[in-house]
């Protein structure tokens, strides 16, 4: 059974049968014109919106429908999570080629819902429209902060230490191998296939002010570090020794006698935050390292007041690699 | 040029130096990992996503990038002015094939932002992602809308009275024509490519309280009597000579040998309001038309207890033609 064997009116139906019940603060959810939402406590309104395109952010030959669900959501809360908001609610836009598979449909629903409800997500509402294809998945989230408490990549200074969350370069390694015909561990998988957004460290993080510039890596360790350093008018130095690479990753790489560091930096969807954290807040920062104990986090290097973008090994310094660009030439 | 002329960066900034002012309440905009609003005094966030894709929403060769900008934003608008809620902010996520033309881009965010600005919509932030096509316009926005003031298809009664801003057909019309390469007068085109969202109406029906059931007419009338009709349990009989089709159509299915009013009842695509309002609530009707005199309301027919979807003219009664559906076999 595909798409184009039900209405779309069924279609709809069959997807709000699955979703699980909806949060109190959804005055009306799906099937109206719009969802109707209770704010709660918090002042600010963060929003976000992202997009999963097969064939370009994955392959259904590769994933299965519900981890590409679960992804789908994942890298919105992650983009939240980078503010230091928590999530509340999300909508589905599903753009369907007619031979979609119901059962593709179904378990993507399944997945999204599934860590939705995990991190007190409700999805208000919508949109199922038909495509000559390919299949998109476009997901809108919205959570919420406190007055003064978001964080932004901006607010960084010369000097702040840079923390890590987690480990980097599974997810870019996974799909190397998946390229090159081999099937990575279940480790490695996951970081691919259902990375894990770091709702409750950014939220805490926020908080406790524990961080004063962040940032999530969905474009790459590299990537964010540019971008944090350029928008707060800083350059940075990390070092390449205290680079937290996943030792599967790490393995792989080294038997292909390539740089592990080098390429996990340049590599993208890591769904690790990078805080900017200046030395004289650690006492916040162990606060946090105590509340949040998983993932843990590494300290990689500093904010600079040279502009130059630096990655440091002992003895020598080369020029950080970048991160991930769509529409490169 | 084209996207793939330029990096993906540097198509986001140009996106984003064509925007206008952001309002005040948009503390962190595009450019950060999500954006940051500060709701209003209203106490609800109204929140809805609709998508444009290339080939079945719209097409290069008959409307503008402006236009295709406009209408991608008015689709929303109007589902939001449908529960009577203001509207406040906008996401655009754009998918876009590596050979789309910078002017293109360029054209759809002018018309989108103009639209918006005309409404005090800001453009909060957005996505932009390579597919191999075809485009896919995905518009999330939200507004707000006082405590118990917001009115859903579902709140109506039997005995209440069917209300329709402005006129319908236009659009189904003027795509009926652009198939059968006949070109569409202006009034017409406007109807199909810059479609008008009845925002103030909307906001204005919720404020005076002066409708209990409220949706709009993007699956066309049929449709939409279809959804209050069952969302309230009741069924529906609709004058059909006092549906305001619009002239320019009317005349030309006429010279078709094509009954207007069937038609233009199944044909979707008319952002008006219907509006279900109780007879005895004919002041507060009153003083709502005299608030917005423009676009006018017609009564075209009254909920009946009688579950059955009824079309009446003199002397006979047919079922009613229903509306859009996508995916239908």
């Amino acid at each position: 059974m595909t798409t184009s064997d039900i209405g779309e009116r069924a279609l709809i139906s069959r997807l709000l049968a699955r979703l699980p019940r909806p949060s109190p603060s959804l005055l009306i959810g799906p099937g109206d014109d719009a969802a109707v939402v209770r704010p709660g406590r918090a002042a600010l309104q963060v929003l976000t919106t992202d997009a999963l395109v097969e064939h370009v952010h994955f392959s259904r030959a590769w994933a299965s429908p519900e981890s590409i669900g679960h992804k789908a959501l994942a890298v919105n809360l992650s983009d939240l999570a980078a503010m230091g908001a928590l999530p509340r609610w999300a909508l589905l836009s599903l753009v369907l080629p007619p031979d979609t598979p119901l059962s593709f449909v179904d378990g993507l629903v399944d997945g999204l819902a599934a860590l939705g409800s995990q991190h007190g997500v409700t999805v208000a509402g919508g949109n199922v429209t038909r495509s000559p294809g390919p299949v998109v998945i476009d997901v809108t989230a919205g959570g919420e902060v406190a007055q003064r408490k978001f964080i932004t990549r901006a607010g960084a200074h010369p000097g702040d230490e840079l923390w890590l969350s987690g480990s980097i370069g599974g997810a870019h390694a996974a799909l190397a191998m998946l390229s090159a015909d081999e099937a990575p561990g279940p480790a490695l998988a996951e970081r691919l296939h259902r990375p894990t957004p770091r709702v409750r460290l950014g939220a805490t993080i926020a908080a406790h002010r524990a961080a004063r510039g962040l940032i999530d890596l969905s474009d790459g360790l590299g990537a964010a570090v540019t971008q944090v350093a350029e928008a707060s008018g800083c350059g940075a130095r990390i070092d390449a020794d205290a680079i937290p690479v996943m030792a599967e990753a790490r393995e792989w790489w080294n038997a292909k006698g390539v740089d592990p560091v080098q390429v996990s930096l340049a590599g993208g969807e890591d769904y690790e935050l990078l805080l900017a954290v200046p030395a004289r807040w650690g006492g916040r920062l162990r606060h946090l390292r105590r509340q949040v104990t998983d993932p843990p986090l590494t300290r990689i290097g500093t904010l600079t007041r040279d502009r130059a973008l630096v990655l440091s090994r002992p003895g020598i310094e080369t020029p950080l690699p970048g991160g991930f660009e769509h529409f490169h030439p």
